[in-house]
């Protein structure tokens, strides 16, 4: 398992289109410009207490969406393929051999 | 644009777990299984105007979910891109050349 904050800022990387506008700044604001959450409350606002509720809410969210549509892991399994078939090419393998890897990289999705 | 059907069949391939248990049986009849609209309401003895209404909101909430996340689109693009370079690998391209195309492959994620 990743370290929690890259994980987050992957799956905020992958899914933020899915969450509203004041979920994507508090986002950003906390995993990507690393600003606390006394910080983030006071530039909106409102309570320390809301914006660590909305941030762990979101969270939760990005983790329910992981677990549907499984983008970043698949994303991971292609990325770690794509590395094996660069190493294939550079070891000389055969173009049956790169062939059979580009088959394999085809039903990853 | 695909034909209207194929193009339902592949956004329920990737956003069906998204959907409702009822939206994915609805869609999988009507677009999988070529049931008509009749059919699916009198087998969950309902309207045919709901399963329609129901059928219609599924069709936008799946062209929604391409307009945010785009994988269908990064898919045929991916698709697209293998079938050169095992063109490219027929044809004997250089290992740089078919280096350089799954670089390519690889920022498209």
């Amino acid at each position: 398992m990743l370290d929690k904050t890259l994980r987050m800022n992957l799956l905020y990387d992958f899914y933020q289109s899915l969450l509203t506008q004041k979920q994507r700044k508090y986002m950003s604001l906390y995993y990507l410009d690393d600003f606390s959450l006394g910080e983030i409350a006071e530039a909106f606002e409102v309570s320390r207490q809301a914006v660590y509720d909305n941030i762990k809410r979101t969270e939760a969210m990005l983790e329910e969406y992981e677990a549907k549509l499984m983008l970043l892991a698949k994303f991971e399994q292609r990325t770690e393929l794509l590395t094996q078939i660069k190493e294939a090419i550079e070891s000389n393998a055969t173009p049956e051999e790169i062939m059979s890897m580009l088959d394999s990289l085809e039903k990853l999705d």
